[in-house]
């Protein structure tokens, strides 16, 4: 019996409440064993004084690159994962990414692991990319993975050589449906940004501000119905990932309305990021390209506060980070996109850094003041329940109730941050050098990031205090979030029509 | 030190949260002090081992009329409470209801207070009914009663005497803005009401089932528009009761993804029970008057399933009895409807008795089987979080958590469950005799109603355990909800536009 | 045999059609009795060469304001008629307006019939405005005038002591129902604006600019959800005057999807004006009280635009100009709204003069090219033929064809307007002091506006050739547009229903 | 001078009114030249006295499948032409059909004329259906083909071969944006379709009935929001062919709300025929096969209401029948699909006939009764003039006014149409051996057919009169039908976005 750690004096934020002030966190093993008046306390216990500071559940981002092949390679594990300790995130889920060639993904999930294994600061899983969902694979293989914890994936609607036609959505969905897995999707249509994308070339617009050009709206509104409809159809779980535009989060407000399982995710270059700053500075044209991403940075100050709306009134199930690290300055970074003095957005790898800098931005704008644009609760509905409900990891991460994993950020108390902390590069702690948000002032910054009960960050005594082995693969089930039946019939379907052919 | 009370071996449910079996929950002076390891466990503490049973906060019924003078009078507040524990509920608003020619609302409430002191099995509270909302009641007493507790109150759009004009609506939600007062609104069209009910009289249709025709759903369409613009104009929340309408519903939905702070109730009658029940039965066609409530039952399946959808996809906040407790058999109910053998819907008195079986009805359908209408979190949330916190019992009632009442219903084991409990009048504890789900087949049903620490029903073990001077009154502060910034500008007005006038 | 007048050389466009260059018009009698090869042409027939121009359709104006008691008077009858004649309009509908305080309508029918007779340069006919509509009045009243060629009612939802309340309006709804005539209705919500209207008073917001405040887009889109859910109740056609706000355009237009019988009108003050006008100029703040009309000009382009798609994607049915003159500078004017230096936009007589500009404004975005805002049939529906059908004058009024009154507009040849008309004060025919087009420039003006076969405008030579009591009493008939079946069945209810009380 | 025929005493409709009774036309070369009192009438001059007889244009029947490689060929031109006339159609549109494998179109197109040259009993044109759009197919030859007066393509968005992708649709679609020819789309998800097919091909699912089940709603739902999006991001006009679904309707009503250029077209089926008739007769199963046509038959009463709504309320521009005709007993028609006593619906030939019975059907719901389905004039509109517009013969076709061709239908007095006509194979004139409207009465049929000026079809004397080679081809302009300007910004663009790329 007794506690390794107990919180004292915290104010405890959940999904659902604000307990009242004082409230004790007793650790044991690194699991949450006793919330309220924790006894024993013994001579061993380490006690962390809280001191009216807000604390929330680690963080969980479920969206993040590290590592990964086709992807910007600013992050290894290590400076990924250290990363995401300074803000807070003490779970992130990255990719294992088939490549289009191969017939089996056995080999490099197995790659990924090795790449992850004893480099992490925080836990950790994956998602597989699917590339070429052949039915072997969907088949003999996926139950495997699923069996060993890897019970998401994501699709590509768009880039190739990762997109995938209807037909394989379609393909992978029916799996889904069999064997209970979760699907994330990436809508964009393909076929519109290509047509764009030429023509911009033959007339020589290929800064990087055409890159917003290149993607408009209408492509990921398309792209958003189609794969909502093919949901439907299948009556399969879907999460539509970094959404940045107002008429696709329009349809899925109205299929969660309907009570069909479509879920989505935004992201913090969504909420704070417009295009003009793919137009760079007087200094350096080019560096627009660090806000190179996919969906592009939007126009108007309208898109952003739709976004917000999303995140305040439920829409978005998920605020991940899309971690995309590449660097500026060094080679095979950024700088791809110039080549003997010529701008070519097209080659400018795609993505921004922002796994530490996820959690405070957004709390910066929970509270129950008359200008906070979402609830305290919603901030740790949207950064760490709510993922992982969705993901498979109810009950072991995304609460602070006992049973659950010590993954705790305790924030500064107010009454210690009346200036805010303002992000500088020169403080954050992944591979890339740049940050998005350099010279923006955030209210608050975790203090401490504490995982399954270990210190692992202290910002005033040493800041990073995990060790890169202390994260852990978490072997996932299978999620589950949707509040009620979707089994639904489609529109116009008659009543068991499905049962013909599912 | 030490626990009054501790309950083990559970599964504790949540507004968000499922926790895992056998988190104890350790109780001292009437609220929770300690979830998981409670300790120590001494001689004096009583344990309740809830043996593998669900545990969800005690319900709150947010709307319920008891020993009110313009509402049927079946229950006076010893049956209306008691009544309540033997179904779960351990806290109860009802109304205190000004008389259209007072002038000052004060002695009105005086006298509700005395109705209930020493009189209720459960914690309780007053919504004040305003009738005749006078600039005096509004500025002077609203404040008063404020700080007495009272935080909220309830607007009839129709009924004569009660129904208020737009311009009083208006002049209250002003007020409640100022003062931050939470505002019920009865939303159907008295006009159109009227016309039908006039005509129908004419024709001779006066059978009970012709009070559904008369009151069709385009009544409360229209009047839920309208209280939601006048809600959208003066930025005040709002909370319109019992709704029985899919094309009103689907305005609050709106309204919500756009933010504003509208809020929705809806009753077991409109996921249950259908119009056909007013047409009575072969051997006594006035039994139809049993089910005569307003709005009135709706005509098709289709009705009760998208009530259904709008229990899961988060539309409603809360899911409340509206208990109007009407005798059928004695004097002053259900037959003041019949008169010289001749049927006149118009005067039988309205409502369903139903603050007993709501848990029940609804627990029923809550759960992760395939075929759930709502996940657990979902229940606790409508029938005792999501009240608690529109009408500013936060921190106190509507969670499992430590610093909350400990207030508890704790379920059959599913074990223990097989076959379900038969709903009948004479297990009942109301004072009205009839229940409208007479032989319905409930799957479970409060084992124990445990309020603030006191086991106040023991289903095996003598029924009603508790006493009819335990409940208190409850103080409330002001309500919140809404996740998220209020203060959309209105559609079309400039920013700021409303500065002029506010 | 024979003809009086033939038109040759013009291009005709009608409702549906744009002919062929040089199909001739054959006119006798006051009616066209020829299309295309009229023959035989006589010594005596009048020979009118249109010279590459369009010809149109007589203009009908079915909202105008003349003589009238309750609305300014800047027009009797020889003023705002032969204003209409200046701009192509050969019809107006103007109205015979009930005192509240009159149990019977026929004496003030026939006061207007004496104010119209003799004194009208073009033909007319009236509305009657209910404001006080007694059983009586509906019953026996009514039959006979519709008897009489008065086959329409206005109906206000605002202004003391004009507005009538839901149940008044449900009353002459169903009256319409019964008897088949049609109605209009000013859609404002009374309350909010005395809301508003007060507490601007209060705060000494008294500028005109406040009127437009004052009456926020929300007061007509309630108004307008409000009498749409009426009329879908009683299944009776309404038309819906002067509509300003996008948001309650798109009830109608939702309605009109739904096949239900909603019409709708705007008028050029909201293709046109913004309520920026209404703070006047530098050298005369006041002059913002020229533009004073309800509801108000709106804030925004993008409202503007709005109204431009209503006019475009047929939503509209009449474009009319709501004439209501009231004089600036003269006595019982404008300024009544200036008082002691005070102005006080409560005390504006509300209304624009247009009814001379309404058909040179709009045929300016009529035609074939690519910035062209809607095609020279709609110009035509808009302004001619809906009306005439809406409101009885179908086979006589609003086409070219044969049967019909000879009723034209010849435009001037492109060719010779290269440059457009300014449209100036000086150069009108109305009795008011002021245009609010003020120096705006139209694409072209009427060359020759014919009554029934007679030239009553001729703009080279002499301008007005018609004579004050050329125009006759119109007779009309019941209106009928709505192409389909109407009697759907409201959302919600059994079918059939309705039977029981209609 | 002089007329070679003259109509007298019909009722003549137009597409926007309904004439006074009693109007002449007069016809000379083959076109109307005079309508009214038609002078001098010679003694050469044929008279058809149409008795009080509504007469209307000549109907265009935009979509016809006549002797065409890749479709049913139950009808060579000789048939189907005779067929159109016997029905009142003096205008078909056929297709010409490129084949997949050609890198030229104009072999194929002059392959087509050669087919119907000579062989039409009524006017005719081609649209060209392009299954391969190559680079110099698009910019060499459609510049030429538009000039020869083809104006239109049809893409399709399914069946193999014929299907285009999203990059290929997009490329057609810049390039009637360049050269202002209008595309037609057959718009159903393929993948949807072959997902669902193979299912049920695996599960023995195979009977014509499942036809149906293989092409859900949702198919033609998702191609039709796709198809829109982009049109909408090239602004340019397209019209979505034999839509069959309220859900992919309702996209298409938002689109023209907003004044994009979407248009679309309804059949027949989709009016009258439910998925039941696909089960065939007790006597016959497989008699299903000859309603097997796509988009499917759909299952519900309710999907015929929602195609009856956008008939009435203008979401739908044309009528037509899309007559695919394949006999059912024949070698090489419906029985394809059976083979060796199985069933199979894969092989069954899409399509039903329909070019004969198209005015009849619809003409019986139009008029003026408290149960018409849509006025006189709207028949006008969806089955002769809009068309016309849509497909470039403005000023030629679908109007009776002086200066079109004089194709006019004389439909019975209804005084001698008491009882109707009775649909039967038997008095059919296609080469088709059934049709599956066999017993149904429609309430009147064509009197006369009158095909520039030629009587063509006299029921009571000869029948079809017309001669084989009566037909001429119909050199098309450019279609143009959009009121109002098209020119929108795309949701989420800044203006002048497009400008970078077009």
């Amino acid at each position: 019996m007794g506690f390794d750690l107990i919180v004292t004096n915290g104010i405890i934020v959940t999904a659902s409440d604000v307990l009242s002030h004082g409230i004790e966190i007793g650790i044991k093993d690194g699991k949450i064993s006793c919330l309220g008046t924790c006894l024993p306390r013994e001579s061993s216990t380490e006690i962390i004084d809280a001191k009216g500071a807000y604390i929330t559940p680690g963080g969980v981002d479920s969206h993040v690159h590290f590592a990964q092949d086709n992807s910007p390679t600013g992050d290894n594990w290590e400076t990924g994962s250290r990363s995401a300790i300074g803000g807070g995130t003490t779970t992130v889920l990255a990719f294992a990414s088939q490549r289009k060639t191969e017939d089996s993904v056995l080999p490099c999930v197995e790659e990924y692991h090795k790449r992850a294994k004893d480099q992490s600061y925080c836990d950790y899983g994956f998602h597989l990319i699917l590339t070429n969902p052949t039915p072997s694979i969907m088949e003999a293989e996926m139950p495997l993975l699923i069996s060993q914890g890897i019970t998401s994936v994501k699709l590509y609607m768009t880039y190739e050589p990762l997109k995938l036609g209807d037909s394989q959505l379609l393909n992978v969905l029916m799996s889904a449906r069999a064997l209970g897995f979760t699907t994330m999707v990436h809508a964009e249509n393909s076929d519109i940004i290509s047509l764009i994308t030429d023509r911009l070339e033959a007339a020589g617009h290929t800064d990087p501000f055409f890159h917003a050009i290149s993607r408009p709206q209408i492509a990921e509104n398309e792209a958003t119905y189609r794969i909502i409809s093919l949901a439907e159809l299948t009556d399969t779980p879907i999460l539509i990932v970094h959404m940045s535009s107002e008429i696709a989060m329009k349809h899925v407000r109205k299929a969660q309305t309907r009570m069909l399982p479509i879920h989505a995710e935004t992201c913090p270059q969504y909420l704070f990021l417009l295009s003009e700053r793919l137009k760079g500075t007087h200094k350096d044209k080019f560096e627009g390209a660090k806000c190179v991403c996919s969906p592009p940075l939007r126009h108007d100050p309208k898109d952003l506060e739709a976004m917000w709306r999303g995140i305040a009134n439920g829409t978005f199930t998920t605020f991940s980070s899309d971690h995309a690290p590449s660097t500026y300055d060094h080679a095979g970074g950024k700088k791809l996109g110039m080549k003997d003095g010529v701008m070519r957005y097209r080659n400018i790898p795609n993505g921004v850094p922002g796994v530490e800098t996820r959690l405070p931005l957004l709390f910066s704008f929970a509270g129950r003041e008359k200008d906070s644009k979402l609830s305290l609760q919603r901030f740790v509905q949207l950064t760490s329940s709510d993922p992982a409900k969705l993901y498979g990891l109810e009950g072991t991460k995304g609460s602070i109730a006992p049973g659950y994993d010590a993954d705790l950020v305790i924030w500064y108390p107010e009454t210690e941050m009346k200036e805010g902390v303002v992000i500088e590069q020169k403080n954050l702690h992944h591979g890339v050098d740049y940050t998005p948000y350099e010279g923006m002032t955030v209210k608050n910054w975790p203090r401490f990031t504490i995982l399954r009960g270990k210190t692992v960050w202290d910002r005033e005594n040493g800041g990073i205090m995990g060790k890169m082995n202390a994260g852990k693969f978490l072997q996932r089930g299978k999620g589950r979030i949707v509040a009620g039946k979707t089994g639904q019939e489609v529109n116009g379907m008659l009543t068991g029509e499905r049962n013909y052919w599912y």
